[in-house]
């Protein structure tokens, strides 16, 4: 084989598995905690049949894809974003599936990061004389599932910071008014990004200064987001919307232990939860709880001081700046992250991955951060 | 004439007024305070010759495009990117070298701002025959040429206000410690923005605590520039390196009328210029002290009040941010306008065409400043 072929080879190969990956991100909205998985189906080098996981609970990608009882898929080949599983409740594995179809070979663009898994379907479906590759758009395949990564992993969520603000960094002006930061399409955006992820966070000062509802409001997508409040002090007043609003999310209202009083029962008695975690560790441990609560991928929406303990954590993994066409100024604006900040030699956070791209008149930038 | 004849001839008149253009840019670090201006001319839609204005005091674009003699000239197309002069001291005006050149068309981008032109070398052109055509890629033509209409216009500097941020909107850290925040690739491009103006401004704040030298370091390039210092209080010391190398560049040292005293003379007597300006004024007027110097495209590197003053006296024109991928954060870390800053419902600073450029790690974000 000349290695011109051996190219042109692997320029079907990725070709095909980016449409796997797309189909995948069909799924954004429903799969989590379970990852977003595209799967096609491929003879003579046409798409045979495809499928993707819809959400969390329903039939894996593969499951979707070989389902077609009127395909022949004897000697055709399948890509497939992620490892396919070994055992899933009471139907038969992918794995088995993949093996009973008479699939020929099966391009995997990444091993799942489960420790009880991490190759072992490669080894059986090798062992029952399938042809397998793994590789194929690996990066791409860890990006669109970094919060399942993470979550496998660490054991811990993938935070997100969100934010508003001017081109000269302020997210509010002096006198700490933040509304229309960004445009009409940024915001809407921000729903999308709200609807990919299992919980929206806020700290105390933002939940009182803005009242904000933190649901999805997206045209045709029903899903409900849990709405977690950080409040160490249990200071925050019952009337606010977030605690008298259940039907448009569950929400979890995060105090310090010892802090519990009468308002914080009636919020209770609201319907809200209420989270009790030790001063200590506060922070990584109220991520380690909401962790638990299988809530694996969340928006951090502010504000600059919560984001500021969120990062000297090393809690934060992503970024996503909206950055308004216009200048606030001010001294005592607010800012980003506030606190006692970093020093400039310490080179504390480095951002990687540092992407643009227009939405309307703003710009959003998105980076992951990088902990030294 | 079909529509569509039309359409590809207006394609063709583009892509040669393109070229027009990328040669005027040839001459961006030696024209001030004159225009940019770049010059082809094509025969049977070939280009048979060319030129631009190199420098100041040196010939314009179209005399050095007509300038071979062993061409022939008559019946050609010209394409220039400003309106040709009617007088040019002691040689022929560039309108009287095309008439008697032969040429038959003269394509122009944009008319010449200045109200003694603005459209008469057409008229004269027109009147010795010659078929003339305006506003081909105008746009394009008045932005390479952005401070030179401004000039003509409202005798008033063009002003790009350049900073260096990091992603959550801080110039330094706490410390006030501003070394080093973009990177290596976007501090030469810097180089390259000083050496396209005629002067770098300073606040006080930023002379002292960075002591910088503002002078342009590029290779190939022997360009010096103006160093303007504003200090109202004449407060700065005598030994700041920019006092004490007049072969780098000539500097002005701005201070408020009544705050001279002996350190001044001192400084003076170094060989800086020192103007004094009224206090009442004082941003408006020493800008226009320094049009008056013929110092039309000035660079302003910072600090935040400095840039504060001028933009609520609605002098900055442009910004040029240049976002480092680092977070700095701190409540009292220093953003690219201190001072009071701006109410969000005022809307007083809008900015205009944001574009985004990566240079090196960094992300170069440009735009011009609205006024409302």
């Amino acid at each position: 084989m000349s290695e011109k072929y051996v190219k042109s080879e692997m320029v079907l190969h990725e070709s095909f598995m980016k449409k796997a990956l797309d189909l995948a991100l069909n799924g954004k909205y429903y799969t989590s905690p379970n990852p977003m998985v595209g799967c096609i189906v491929v003879k003579d080098k046409k798409i045979i049949s495809q499928g993707y996981h819809r959400a969390y609970g329903e039939p894996h990608a593969e499951a979707n894809a070989l389902k077609p009882k009127y395909i022949d898929f004897s000697g055709a080949d399948l890509y497939v974003t992620l490892e396919p599983c070994l055992h899933y409740g009471k139907t038969p594995s992918c794995t088995s599936k993949i093996i009973s179809s008479g699939i020929k070979r099966v391009f995997i663009a990444t091993l799942d990061p489960n420790p009880k898994m991490n190759g072992k379907s490669v080894e059986i479906l090798k062992y029952a004389g399938i042809e397998v590759y793994t590789g194929i758009l690996e990066k791409e395949a860890r990006f669109i599932n970094r919060h399942f990564f993470k979550a496998m992993e660490k054991s811990m969520p993938w935070l997100i910071y969100k934010c508003a603000m001017t081109l000269d960094g302020k997210t509010a002006d002096h006198n700490f008014k933040s509304k229309y930061i960004s445009s009409v399409k940024s915001r809407k955006y921000v729903h999308e990004l709200r609807a990919e992820c299992d919980a929206i966070i806020v700290g105390y000062r933002t939940a009182i200064f803005d009242d904000p509802l933190l649901n999805i409001r997206l045209k045709g997508v029903q899903k409900k987001v849990n709405r977690v409040i950080i409040d160490p002090k249990a200071a925050l007043p019952k009337d606010l919307m977030v605690f008298n609003t259940p039907n448009e999310g569950h929400t979890i209202l995060v105090i310090q232990k010892g802090f519990r009083n009468k308002v914080t029962d009636q919020i209770e008695s609201q319907g809200v939860e209420v989270l009790e975690v030790e001063e200590k560790n506060f922070y990584v441990d109220l991520m380690k709880e909401l962790f638990k609560k299988n809530l694996i991928k969340i928006l951090l929406e502010g504000g600059g001081s919560l984001a500021c303990h969120m990062l000297k954590n090393r809690l934060i993994d992503e970024l996503n700046f909206f950055i308004a066409p216009k200048i606030l100024g001010g001294k005592n604006s607010p800012t980003p992250f506030s606190g006692a900040g970093f020093e400039i030699d310490q080179n504390t956070v480095v951002l990687d991955s540092l992407k643009t791209k227009k939405i309307g008149t703003d710009i959003l930038i998105t980076s992951l951060v990088k902990y030294n």
